[in-house]
């Protein structure tokens, strides 16, 4: 089969940086060296050689009100290469008294789309012997590790602390690991019905009715139940300082917990939905919606110091038609935003180029953290002899300005509208594949494969 | 009428220590000074004139499967008397669907014993409408301001947070405060029924059932929602350093949050689980139970600190033979240990006598913090002119060995058995009344009286 | 002799609020209650009773390069009456090996100009057996139980950690308490010759040469040396976070630590040092300098909670001419603020009238705590019978806006200016004369007395 | 050149654990995966193959009162890889005024006879222009990019807060990175002479003299100093709760500060003082002391979480004789302890085996983070082709009783004397070179060299 060969360029991974040519033959790194050569050559002179990006948290063509989330495993997964993000980790999210089993057919079927590798996550959104049951199957045979818990959303996706306690036992006897979409969904819910009874129906309500404390109270919770269960625990979307100060009380007592901070939550504030524009604010409403200025200081110093360990987009992206369901009512209004394209261009600028993260800080917290947390590292998130070839050739002097008019994503606005980032792909690879030259998407619908991820061992 | 005289003594109060003599009449301080003389005289020499200690916490002739706790308000408040605590205040818990003024009547009924003041907590055990009217009328007509919530004892007394959040936002609207029995009820019952599962049914499996990891996460919910609710919150029988910290975390961000530690928790620790004899165990299992050193440090601290207020007993009694319900289950044993009689002697003997409280922070604790937070002050807790002539004549050369052979409560067995302390009353007085002299209870049925606490003043 | 009766007024002091008329003979309090009357009445209809104000930290008519500071002990205490102040305590500051006894009459003789009573701090500015004897004398014959160490000021005041050690252990012998100036002056000195060297010399290098680190490391110091002598440990000007934090974090261990905000830190920050004239910005040269929001937050916050004890003015009044012998070079700017006259009527403002403290609190730190803290308890910061009749008469509807053209102090301007306040002295009572009505000073220099205060008893 | 390949073996390394022969060339790996084969093979069946520990913190024939600490190059080395550690990093340490220079030399001179390859911190012991300019030379030229301080050993090797800043500013400015021993001089100083003067001359009173609160204060002070420099910092042999709380703090404020714990007090506490015997207790004098439990518990939580990076030994071995310099007086018994030959069995006893970490931890905070922390990754610390075949075969179940009798150590006792570890090293390479089969040392006196660490690149 043809060789490739990307020359001339820095590998930077999660622990090392060194000139190296890298050799990729069947959708895998063959050798590392000097002086490579193949039947196919990319130049990288000038540029990084990283791990693809692994984005672990998005929800593409989520079921909404009878409708989807606009991003599907298509224009997903292209926005996803786009940004130099080879592989995506998608929630299957069962209805109520759904067999688990038949919702991850469900989303099978709508990932045949992807252009990248992808996997997916487990939701519990009820409880019931059913589910124990095929909890089993789905980490034995499904090749899914991973468990998502959401303590908001009450009277949909919300579970109680009982049935949160009964699943994380369970994935510890599967070797699978919890994570939590945490909020105290009770105060929500009743915050939110109190704003909308005095009239406040705007898109900065829902900002209101979630306030940091919700998240914080919601962060201790779970890790209480996952140290009493002795499990691991994963919190998506760390977006304050009172849950990423109750990760950092636990994991000061040596209990094993991950925080997960937003590409947005870390760049954007709360001030976006004092947006006078409705539209503008709508777009930017999200569960746990934008803080302010305190709490992004908070989360770049734990990505530093490694209290926090990831960096994810949440990407569930609506249009404005879609966000203009809950006009009059912002109890209404789709949660979500994009992120999949912009993610690692805007880390790369706001944490990288400011000094706030090392190059390898940013591979580990973009891929190898991620990959490793997953546990399917080293196939995925590493730059080693063996590993897929999921490779971003990263040219550290390449900028633009981000905009929804030169977007992948199917939406008609971008959160990031016009910001100058500096560092982006020149090329892009899926398993050898190269999907994204200097900006431009070569598409392949069907290209990405499934990534089974096996239960982690017993420690 | 005739008026009495403390003579000789040296006064001791929050924030004062000075020779005076104290004078009163019809139950009520007249007038404090040097060389008083009224009919009658009580020699005070070499002794602290205090006010009387106020228990916060006690469940006096409290139902339990079919009987009641075995000391009522007749033994209890006589144990009460003999250890220098002149008020209780006791918990109304309405059966579920209970009407709360029923539920008061009942407790007012059980009252008419009391030897010395009392009041009542009303429990929130459940939510409805019929709740929400009442609490009005329990604050603005039945003089309660304190609104008990169980967030443990899954199936009997305890609530969920959508019902506590809105309680908490009742309270705050009628001017009173909301209490909390914080361990999370969930995981309670879950472990608990996995020991049982497992054989494990002694009274050792209590403890485990109850983590103090539970307990913190409780209290850090329940300040959170105190904090969105706009209420101050009051933090019963905190018992280790996990809710300890939550309770130091949320008065350092500026909210106003009590915490009350119990002279059991603070003098006692887990190994007592460990006994042979199931009887001895037994007879300690309560809710919390005990913890280890360190947690009793940090405890001792708080109140040097004042990050914790108040010293409790939530003394609940039960006989051996009641305790014997639970043989074969532990979760069957009746949760409650005595310390009425002991909570002022213990504290002096373990705080004072050791240099980790001034004598001036013992009244606090025991009394004068204990009148503010819950609106009787200066009519109880102080030593002033005007006020309830509550008081105790302690004297602190005065030595006893705890012995359950000499006690007033009505129980068979004294957690405290053994112990020798210093410091204890020479005389107690109720309202003027002797009741207490020189370790001789001098009875009087039915003397104590509710006391009315008003609505706290908006802030 | 005349007698005096404050009539129709509330009395407020740290833990009560009542109804009731203040009897005074002779500088003393000698009755509280209803209907009282005497020689002379004062108008208190719609007011407030409180223990009159008292000031820990002043220096008047301080040294400084050959000059004073403007405020003397005439003026000085002329504002602190007009501000509701009645007793300051200031420093006597003794040269390199100086006798402290010497020291002391230095500041003795200045003192006679006093119109309200005041005491002394001693300050440690050198070390040596003369130092370590005469300690004795000061406390046990000069009626002085506080000794103040400057941590920085490096080559002018400020002591070593092993003089500081030995100091702090001498205190412990004598019941004296240790006092800091808490900042690391080595880092201090080093910070301003470089911003100096880079040009930087204006006012606005003073607050980048004392950042909140310096602070907070030499806070954190000082408490580590107290809790090995077995000392308590008072911090003068707590101004940020960082050294709230070490207050915090040593009192929850247990220790004995107090710390004092400055009215100025609680309500002014470092944005006045941008202010684009030099003389505006030079007037609020102090160290600590101003800080920001967040660090305000946390000293309104510590008030609150506890954990601060205490509001100060570190009054130290330089007139515009005097803060001009820093131009061109920062350092040379003369350190100090005024705030005598308006540490009550801001901290009422911006305290009481927010609602971040009660009418109680308010007492308790601006007088009770202060006089309890300083062994003065209840000879001054107490209303009771038999106290020193200094007392404030409050009017929580007087208003005025704070302007240098209608001050007592000396200096040309005032670092509130333009400030409007709610809630001023209607009266100002020093033991029993009336100086202050209704904004209107009635001198009497010389009516001050020294305050001595005893050793602190053995914990 | 002869080839040798470890066969058979598992590679475990920071971030992976995979089945693979590592090939072997002229002391460097060249070849990694499997069914390798070469001129001599190593068995490495039912064994991990790790990268070999790199132990950062040595004294080896360290000057100390006219004699030496009783390890040289050779026997600390032998000690070293009998342990499967393979390269030290030894102290450079020169007199007061002493050229840096030539303190290097002298090290230079001993590090002769080193069986493993070594490098060197150098110590900044006084302060002058002549070490300002000197420490150019050494992190150019000499290869050197840390320097140690010493807060602690008053009269010796101690420098001031104003030496600190300066130094720290002189490491900004080269690319060097500070290291400090944090405790108080001052006051471990002035407790050491109180402790003499009341009589305490035992070994425990070296414990009494230098408690944790010394230790945190100086950790504390060192962060401030080296962020008010810009610079990252490396504190060494952090032994207990508030040191580890201050970096903890520090880091989670964004700052880069590393913490060593010592094998020793990760595994051994203070009661080992308490001995009756002499020589038992006076043996395990190093400082800072052992701590309790509490302690351990905190840095075990910390090497977990990674709050705390790296283990070491502070090998300084003294002979019984030698420390009975200190009959009669603790200060005179000459610091330190061993650990070289026990460190990695320790750990992974007491880490790997409890479940404490996992291995690829024990790889990380024995190796590869030291090796990217001291700057020589992946040259050191790492299993990769190009990297120095540093490496070691380990058993993880072998077992052996640690004795003084069988070790390399010339020292004759060992403070872990008795204690049964399981896992150790079936062969140890240095730069290819078997120097250990099987607990047998093959030695080569001479092969060890000096590693060259390039200074740090700008953040
Ligand atoms: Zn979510
Ligand atoms: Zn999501
Ligand atoms: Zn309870
Ligand atoms: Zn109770
Ligand atoms: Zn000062
Ligand atoms: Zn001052
Ligand atoms: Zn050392
Ligand atoms: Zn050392």
């Amino acid at each position: 089969m043809a060789t490739k060969v990307i020359k001339g360029g820095t590998v930077v991974t999660a622990d090392l940086t060194y000139a190296a040519d890298v050799k990729i033959e069947n959708g895998t790194i063959i050798e590392i060296g000097p002086n490579l050569s193949g039947d196919e050559t990319l130049d990288a002179t000038g540029c990084y050689i990283l791990p693809g990006g692994i984005d672990p948290h998005t929800h593409l063509e989520m079921p909404f009100m009878g409708t989807y989330s606009a991003d599907n495993f298509d224009s997903g997964t292209r926005a996803a290469l786009a940004g130099g993000t080879t592989m995506v980790v998608d929630f299957a999210l069962p209805s109520p008294n759904q067999s688990l089993l038949e919702a991850l057919q469900m989303w099978d079927n709508k990932s045949s789309m992807a252009h990248c590798d992808y996997s997916f996550h487990m939701a519990i959104t009820w409880w019931g012997e059913q589910v124990f049951n095929e909890m089993e199957t789905v980490v034995r045979e499904k090749g899914i590790n991973t468990f998502k818990h959401f303590m908001a959303y009450k009277g949909a996706l919300m579970v109680q602390d009982d049935e949160m306690f009964a699943s994380f036992q369970r994935c510890a006897e599967l070797g699978a690991m919890p994570m939590v979409h945490a909020e105290n969904g009770d105060v929500v819910a009743d915050l939110s019905a109190k704003l909308l009874a005095e009239g406040n129906n705007g898109p900065e309500a829902h900002a209101y009715s979630r306030p940091t404390q919700v998240e914080g109270e919601a962060t201790n919770r779970a890790i209480m139940i996952a140290d009493m269960a002795g499990v691991p625990l994963y919190v998506v979307h760390t977006s304050c300082e009172e849950a990423h100060e109750a990760i950092r009380r636990a994991r000061q007592a040596g209990k094993r917990v991950y925080g997960e901070p937003l590409i947005q939550h870390l760049t954007l504030d709360d001030s976006e939905y004092m947006n006078k524009d409705w539209d503008h604010a709508a777009r930017r409403v999200m569960s746990p919606p934008f803080r302010n200025k305190q709490h992004q200081d908070s989360l770049w110093a734990g990505l530093a110091s490694g209290s926090l360990q990831v960096v994810a987009t949440d990407h569930c992206a609506f249009t404005t038609d879609q966000k203009r369901y809950g006009a009059g009512d912002f109890t209404k209004i789709p949660n979500g935003t994009g992120g999949l394209e912009d993610r690692m261009p805007m880390l790369w600028t706001y944490g990288v180029n400011t000094g706030r993260l090392t190059m390898n800080e940013f591979v580990a917290v973009t891929s190898t953290n991620i990959a490793k947390i997953m546990n399917v590292y080293p196939k995925k998130g590493a730059v080693l002899v063996g590993a897929d070839a999921d490779l971003v050739v990263w040219d550290p002097e390449k900028t633009k300005t981000i905009s929804a008019s030169s977007q992948q994503s199917a939406i008609d606005y971008n959160v990031f509208e016009g910001k100058t980032v500096k560092g982006l792909p020149r090329f892009t690879l899926t398993r050898g594949r190269v999907a994204l030259v200097d900006g431009e998407i070569k598409p392949a619908q069907g290209h990405g494969k499934f990534v089974k991820r096996e239960p982690y061992p017993a420690v």
